[in-house]
């Protein structure tokens, strides 16, 4: 029997914690005497031949990869979509595979990813190649089908509701004679995941965020100006958590609805100071706003347990998969019990799971369309559990920052631009 | 003897770990048989005699009181000035404390807090009353004088560091095909401390930030546009840290110098989303910003060691001196070595240190202005030393929120607006 041959690849936006699955595979297959490539940059770095052998990392960097966020390997957006209408690249990435007699793909992102691993997978059992494809989750958008949740959200979530309670325990020291309004702007353009996460700094009625705005809920000007005064009026201050997608009645963004500059250029700020200049203009209160940006994105500083296993678990499955001969699946979390919560890793076909989209559901969000529900909670709870602290040295988290080499290459140049 | 009694007020802009400074107080106070009462809001709640008796806090929620941020008693930006013109306010202080039989009062705050306890402990004096005035320092900014550091400041740049080094494996994670550049704005209106601290984040030449601005170097237009090209093209990305403060040639803000939008109003966001136009409009470059705002201030999960033993000693030493009667000083922190860092608690005047302003020195700034020399990093690096995390529970901080109830009042009211 021959040696399997993984080429791992991360793809679209990083996360705090896919590097912890990026380990796993590492640790996983070298446990099983076979090797891992990585992809350079992710998919485009499989089609220009930018492969970097594992195996110069030792066990001991293993471990503080597993503990570092954003993508060691590096990622990119850049979507394989119909083998017809991207014939070249499909042909190319065979071609790069099969000189470095790749038997495995593992493809760690989202039902972008999913999708093309689907149609790589189907390719190749066309034509008969020795190749298996297999998805890993990730998105901190936590908005794929079947799994119960998606690797990296679940930092992201604890990261969010540990700074929203955090703002808010300044605000309201402060808020008697000052500064009465924070509003805090999270990512999830197409869902309201993040957001909802920020609920958890609260457990009941009037605990901050007093008011969450969600993509799913239009935007209503005085319903949402009377919430922030009756928050004011009876708590004496008012702390927000904004999603960056929340869209007004006619359905476009708001970030986008707002005013242009003296230049005729959009305003760059994104939606918090929007709605901080609406509450100030309109109410009159004092407002101080935050945008985290990537800081939510890499947060690892403050890893969820939970999370983190989430993460490891997924890569080692990919693995074990792989070297059994499936192909056209991911490896899954199905949640067996809420409390205390219990889950296993499951299997799933990529066919379940490309190009879907799992959306908040409504009865996540509380009727008012202001905060979340309990069986949000019941949903959202278990994911933050448990801290994962990457090792510290001289104060700050001791990240991995390798300078990796790139294999020699085999082929003739091909760039993805082109 | 008679029994000593404590008023313990908060002033200005609260910190991760004022608390910490109070909870030493109590404890204290506490140990030695004396008792604390706490002004709530600051000044104001003494003014107005809204008094806490701290003895309804237990000795277990005095632990968690130490390691949560924001001001648990609240705080203002209220001024005390000149004993001639607001002599009303002085004598109704005294009323106060006499009514509550306290004869040392402990104020919590900056440099105008410093005067404002060196104006009434002269009060006091040429009275001859009962009572002593201690300050006690904090503040982010770092910007008094005589003390070694400010308590608050080294959890602040413990965050803004790691948040600039996760943000920056982020960015450069996907650099070679999305966003290449990213922008922090830090706090620091007058002040580069909270910037400088950013750049604890890079060991080497090359290593992110790459560039941080400073309020004390005057925004060269050319000069960054310049840097950013060049370590886009050196590294791939380039990192950024500004601070709040950051001024043109002119003097000017660079955050107020900018655009109105189309109605005329000054454009909220801060000097963050400026920057990043300027960037994509001049090199064409993608950009991402965040804005942490509070979340800087009051990033409790990610303690500094020695910054909350800083601020715990501050707090002891001031109920020390008040109970051998000293009056109108301060305990500040003397460093004796920066390595190891070693360290002490004095007592300084607070004549020394009422309204001066300790701004970042100019050998702490490389000679293209766009970092930190070694000379920084040696007076920095102690201050994040060490990870103090608060207890958790259910995956977030088990922060102290107490109902606090409020002494009854012996006088009649009286309003600090009036």
């Amino acid at each position: 029997m021959t040696q399997t041959t993984f080429l791992y690849a991360q793809s679209g936006g990083v996360t705090p914690v896919i590097n912890a699955s990026a380990a796993a595979v590492i640790e996983t297959a070298r446990a099983h005497g076979a090797r891992v490539f990585a992809a350079r940059d992710g998919i485009i770095g499989a089609l220009e031949e930018r492969l970097i052998d594992t195996a110069q990392i030792d066990d001991d960097q293993l471990n503080a990869l597993a503990a570092t966020p954003g993508g060691v390997f590096g990622s990119c957006r850049f979507k394989l979509k119909d083998p017809d209408g991207q014939r070249a690249e499909y042909e190319r990435l065979i071609e790069v595979l099969r000189a470095h007699e790749v038997n495995v793909f593992l493809y760690n992102g989202g039902n972008d990813s999913a999708d093309t691993s689907l149609k790589l997978a189907e390719f190749a059992r066309q034509r008969s190649l020795d190749l298996k494809v297999i998805g890993i989750p990730k998105t901190i958008d936590n908005d794929l089908a079947v799994t119960d949740n998606c690797p990296g959200f679940g930092t992201v979530a604890k990261y969010v509701a540990t700074s929203i309670l955090e703002a808010s325990l300044d605000v309201m020291s402060m808020a008697s004679s000052s500064t009465k309004v924070f509003i805090l702007e999270v990512m999830g353009r197409h869902a309201g995941w993040i957001a909802a996460a920020g609920g958890l700094a609260g457990q009941q009625d009037g605990d901050p965020p007093q008011i969450i705005l969600f993509p799913e809920v239009p935007f209503d000007r005085d319903a949402f100006l009377a919430a922030v005064q009756k928050s004011v009026e009876s708590h004496g201050y008012c702390s927000i958590v904004v999603s960056e997608g929340v869209r007004n009645a006619e359905g476009q963004f708001l970030a986008d609805a707002g005013s242009t500059d003296a230049f005729g250029h959009k305003q760059l700020g994104g939606v918090a100071p929007m709605v901080a200049d609406l509450v100030k203009q309109s109410l009159g209160y004092k407002c101080h706003w935050a945008l985290s940006d990537y800081l939510q994105r890499s947060a690892r500083h403050l890893g969820s347990a939970c999370d983190v296993a989430h993460a490891r678990a997924v890569g080692v499955r990919a693995v074990e998969l792989g070297l059994v001969g499936k192909s056209g699946v991911m490896p899954v979390i199905r949640r067996v019990s809420d409390q205390p919560y219990e889950w296993a890793i499951e299997v799933a076909s990529l066919a379940d799971i490309a190009n879907k989209e799992k959306t908040l559901p409504p009865e996540f969000i509380r009727d008012d369309g202001f905060g979340i529900t309990q069986a949000a909670r019941q949903y959202l709870a278990p994911l933050i559990q448990g801290e994962d602290f990457p090792p510290f040295v001289n104060g700050l988290p001791d990240y991995f920052q390798p300078a990796l080499e790139l294999l020699p290459t085999r082929l003739p140049a091909w760039s993805a631009g082109g």
